[in-house]
Formats: C-alpha cells, sequence, structure tokens
C-alpha cells in the first residue's frame, strides 16, 4: 500500500485526534473526509467487532440538511422510497436516483419532523443535486452541510456501553429509530443503525466542540467492555451483504440492480425525478443484480477496480468487494451478475489481480 | 503518514500502471479517484519538474460534459464570467457559484463547440450540482462523465517533447487555447495549460484503451529529456500562487475572496445563478482575501487543517497551504486574510501544529 499525502482537502474530523492516539494505521477518503480503516489488522479488528464494542469515527458521513416548507416535497423528489407513512424519529434507508433512475447515493434519511431532514450520506456530493433541484424548481427550503457528525458504536456491547454513558433508555431505542439524549447538555439524536451486523447504534454529534469530549466519556465508561476504536470492517460488511457506494454501485446502476427494489414503490412516490425511469424497470425487472458470490483459493488480493467475471470465456458480471473470511473459511465477495448466471450455484470464474479463481453464486449473504 | 486502503472507489486511471510502474510513493484521493503526490520526494520532484519535463497523471480532473441546443446557456448559468467572447478552441478558467455566490469549484471551461463543453473539474462533485440544475431549469442539454482523462505534460521541455510524439505545430499552441492533434489514428485536445507554472499541455485522452499507449510513446521519446513520471507539486504550487480547491477555498469563499473578481463579469454575466448574490461583493468588495504569506523558521509540518493566523492575539485569518521552498529558503504559504491584516508587509503569527511562527504577508507571489 502507499502513503496517503496530508493536506486541509481531505478533512479531518471532530474525532481525529482520538483517532490518531488509538493508532490508526489505514485510511480511505470518504466524501472527502478521511474514514479509518484498519486499526489493529483487518482480521482482528473484526474479530473484536464481533465479541466487544467499537467507536467508530463516521464522520465522513455526512448530513444534507433539508429546512423549510418544501423539506418534506424535496425529500420525496429525490427517493422513489413512498415517504408518506415515515413519521419524526424514524430512519429510512432511501435510494437516492436522478431522472434516469441511476443511484446517486444510498443514504439513510433522518426525519426530524415536517420540515426538517438530514439526509446521512454515502460517498459522492449529494449537497450538490440536492441543492441545483431545489433552486432549479425554485423550492422553499434551505439545503446545506451542518457541523453534524456521526459517531458509530458497534458490537454486541454496544448497548451496555452507551447506558452507562446516556441513560438506560437508550437500550429501548428501536433498529432505525432514533431519540434524544443528553450530553454536557446538548441534546443528541441517537440511532440504533450503523454499519454492520453487530448491533449498535450512531450519535449524531451536533457541534466540533463535543466530538472529543464524547470520545473521551466513551472510552472511560467502557475500559472493562474491551471498548476500541474501530471503522467500518470490510470483511464483516461483505459477509453482511452491506453495499458499498462507489464500489459495488455507481450511477450505471438502478436501484434493482442493486437488490434495492424493495425500497422503490415506484407507483405511490409520487414527484420522485426519477420515477418515469423506474417504472418500466420496476416491471420487467433489471436484468443483471448484486449477489453474494464464494471466490475459491487462498486469501484474494485486495479488490482495487473491478474484477471481471467469466463463465465459458463470456464475460457475466464483475466483482466489486472481496476479502478472505475467518469465520466462514471462504473469499466472501459481492458482485454484479447477468441473469443468466445470477442463480444460486451457478459456477463461475473471477479475473482477481494475481489471477484466475473458481467461484460460486451463492444463496444468501453469510451474516 | 498513514497508508492508503485499495478500494475500487477510490477509482484508478487510464495511467495508473505506469505511474505504479514509475515507483510511486504517495497518494491523494481527488474526485474518488487516486492523484499520485510524491514520486522520489517532494523536494527531489519539484527541482526535477524545474529543470526537465514530466508526465502528470491527472485523469483526476474529470470532465463534466453539456452536450445540446441549451449547453451555452446552462455554462453561462454557472458563473459569473462573460462567456460571449469565448470562441471554439479556448478554455477558460470559471469560479463556479451557487446561488449565494458561493464557490463550489473553480474549473476550466473547454468550448469544443457552440453546443458542446466540456468543464474540466476540480475536487468536488460538479457533475451532480450541473446535472440537477440542468433538471430543475428544464433545459434541453445533456450531461455526464465521458471517458475522458487529461495528462499533463509540465516543464520546460514540453514543447520538445511533444513535438516528437505529435507534430511540430504543438509549439504553436498559445496559452490557454487547444488543437487537435493525432495520436494512433484518433484526436485528442491538446491544450496548453496545466496546474504548474513551469510551462506544459494537458492532453485529453478521449478513451482509456489509449491511455498506456500513449503514456508508453511519452516516455520512449523523451529518454534523452530526462522525462519523469510527475504530479502537481505542493512547493511550486504555492510559490505560484496556484489554489486549490478545498484546501484554499470552499463554498464558503466568494471569487472575490479568492483573488478572482478579475474572472466575475457580474455586470454582463446575465442567466448566472449567483449574480444577484454576487453584485453586492462586486460593489463593495469581500472583507478577506487570499494572500501569499512567508512562515519563518525551518521547514513546517503538513498543513493538514487550517492554521489560525493572529495579531496581537486576535484571529486575522488561516493559512491552508504551506511548503518549504528550497528556492526561496522560507515556508511558501498560502492563506485568507482578513482586509485589516492583508497589506504587504503586515506580521502576524501562524499557528501550525508544531507550535506558533512568525509570519509575513507577501506583496506577490514567488514565482
Amino acid at each position: 500500500m502507499a502513503l496517503i499525502s496530508p493536506s486541509r482537502r481531505l478533512r479531518r474530523t471532530p474525532f481525529s485526534e482520538g483517532v490518531e492516539a488509538q493508532g490508526v494505521k489505514a485510511y480511505t477518503v470518504y466524501n472527502r473526509m478521511l474514514l479509518p480503516t484498519v486499526f489493529e489488522s483487518p482480521e482482528a479488528d473484526y474479530r473484536h467487532l464481533k465479541e466487544h464494542v467499537q467507536v467508530w469515527d463516521v464522520a465522513c458521513e455526512r448530513q444534507v440538511e433539508l429546512r423549510g416548507p418544501d423539506a418534506g416535497k424535496l425529500m420525496q423528489m429525490l427517493t422513489p422510497r413512498d415517504l408518506r407513512g415515515m413519521m419524526h424519529g424514524q430512519c429510512f434507508y432511501v435510494p437516492i436516483v436522478d431522472e434516469t433512475g441511476g443511484m446517486l447515493n444510498d443514504p439513510v434519511a433522518v426525519k426530524l419532523s415536517e420540515d426538517r431532514w438530514w439526509i446521512s450520506i454515502a460517498d459522492s456530493d449529494l449537497l450538490y443535486w440536492v441543492k441545483g433541484i431545489a433552486n432549479g424548481w425554485r423550492l422553499d427550503v434551505l439545503v446545506d452541510e451542518p457541523d453534524v457528525s456521526p459517531l458509530g458504536i458497534q458490537g454486541p456491547k454496544s448497548d451496555d456501553l452507551l447506558a452507562r454513558v446516556f441513560e438506560d433508555s437508550v437500550r429501548d431505542i428501536k433498529f432505525f429509530r432514533f431519540g434524544w439524549f443528553q450530553f454536557e447538555g446538548r441534546d443528541l439524536a441517537i440511532a440504533r443503525s450503523g454499519y454492520s451486523k453487530q448491533g449498535g447504534f450512531e450519535i449524531y454529534v451536533d457541534g466540533t466542540d463535543i466530538g472529543m469530549p464524547l470520545w473521551n466519556a466513551l472510552f472511560d465508561a467502557g475500559e472493562d467492555l474491551n471498548v476500541r476504536a474501530g471503522c467500518p470492517n470490510l470483511i464483516e460488511r461483505i459477509e453482511g451483504g452491506l453495499l458499498s457506494y462507489g464500489n459495488d454501485m455507481t450511477d450505471d446502476n438502478t436501484p434493482h440492480e442493486c437488490g434495492l427494489g424493495k425500497f422503490c414503490n415506484t407507483h405511490t412516490a409520487i414527484g420522485c425525478i426519477g420515477r418515469d425511469a423506474l417504472l418500466r424497470v420496476a416491471a420487467e425487472g433489471p436484468v443483471q443484480q448484486i449477489r453474494p458470490i464464494a471466490i475459491g483459493g487462498d486469501k484474494v488480493p485486495g479488490c482495487d477496480r473491478p474484477w471481471p467475471v467469466y463463465a465459458n470465456g463470456t464475460k457475466v458480471g464483475q466483482v466489486t468487494s472481496a476479502a478472505w473470511s475467518p469465520d466462514f473459511e471462504t473469499n466472501v465477495a459481492i458482485g454484479m451478475m447477468r441473469m443468466t448466471h445470477w442463480d444460486a450455484g451457478t459456477t463461475v470464474e473471477v479475473e482477481t489481480t494475481d489471477g484466475m479463481r473458481p467461484a460460486v453464486v451463492q444463496e444468501k449473504f453469510w451474516i
């Protein structure tokens, strides 16, 4: 691996000081912000995540805030998911599409009130699309990026840790719901959500100034829980089938291709900009779709580019995320497969950067 | 420095293979794409750039293509620079602003024909803003990112190198103009432009497939010119006063604050979305502005966050790019200074990450 050059453009976060003190070894860049990728090693971080509790600097999940009378209308224009039944205090995973139905982002929408929303974004400048749409359609709404930085608490001991720092009622937060809790006199939204399958929360840290005080409070409170700094873990997220925008999908893909058809209510999501384009896809189904894929042989190299997938010498798909899974003792992978070769049990070949490997399309993700 | 984790999301370029073969040591991420930052060392790369010729993988300067009857109208909506006099074959540096006059990007617009433009972007997803505006205003224009990757040729021997690979008439290309030249039967636009003050060109490589053939042809032809792989050099670009979007300016800043008032024709740029907001700024002038700053002491650390600038204990600005200059034997820096302290010769203090340093506002950049 090469080094990453520091610059202000690759933004630090309210938690960077804590991340550095915990010995971060590698980063990626996500929304022009530093996102840790390795502390001890991907395998050791993975094992710890499955057994204990980790604090994740995911400030790079920037918020796009919509505020004003047209906030709800604008939010529905952005996504084919029907938002009419959504209540305050709910989080919805929402595919965001352009006028052709191409995915621009796959964020979580947080409904604070009828006229105030946060969109907690994946890796693309969704702010620019939303601002452009609001301007062009002359909507009565303010769109900007507030000083709000999510902090992830992930792992089986997450409830225990948060109950100590906030109050016991954090245990009652339901999946993809959030509640308001106080820290040093400030109200923070805490949601039961996060980019792992090990359970946990995301704290929407409102204000850079309380970032490190909260970070330190969590580590002070969790010493006997073996709390550590962590980060989204490549192995665990592939096992769990958590997609990554920019890796497993781009604006070339429709939500249906990404297996997100269940989040598309194309008949009732009136006002969605990409609705017309998606109606046909919704009726006929996609011709390619995301699939879990097990790749044979020993540990694969890092998947730094799409790996073509072949059957009888013909390209039938591509793999875009892959890692060796210690728990399942195979290389777990996410790929986009043509419908002719997407059935579970289909054997194919994957051209990795260190050679061709046998592979099998799986019925389900691993966890 | 920490390591950078490979993933498909941090896109490789058509020239990555060549960059790796030349021993790249560090990267940054720019428009979600890998941009080399160091080959031998920042100082050695700098010296070589000033004496010989380098080939730069700047594919990360992605293009936003506008095509259709409303392309010119849309282009003018994006920028306060008056584009009416612009001819085919010209490149214009164009601040791009939102409805508040905040900078969204500072790209180079390339006019291919009346109804076809490329916008060669700095580090933000300008594509999303342009697509949103085109959609909201119902313009008759196609907006997308084509498979076009700029390759920079920079340094005093640039003309000699390009004349060998293309034809002698590349020497006749004027500054910020481009011409069409053939390589392996394909027409490529070559502009006299680039992100250094050492002279040179940018080749708009149209098609990933000819990336490495062109790269190899340049190295084969330039052996006796001492051609090497290079990259935008932090030291040289600060000496030359070349601003970096995301470092020296963000969407918090107007073009006038960035010293780009000369590119804002607020009275005649009819249709520009941010024009109303900028009219007042243009009349009254900004209250803070970009300035060259010399920082005392030995080599400063990497500027990975804004460094506050103080005078008598009061914050009067910030430094966002800084490096030790071997040629000028001082730390050269770019900062945003309040008007009370922006005059040349003003002495201030800069709080770097390794302590307070004396500094002086300069009259001009160094080269």
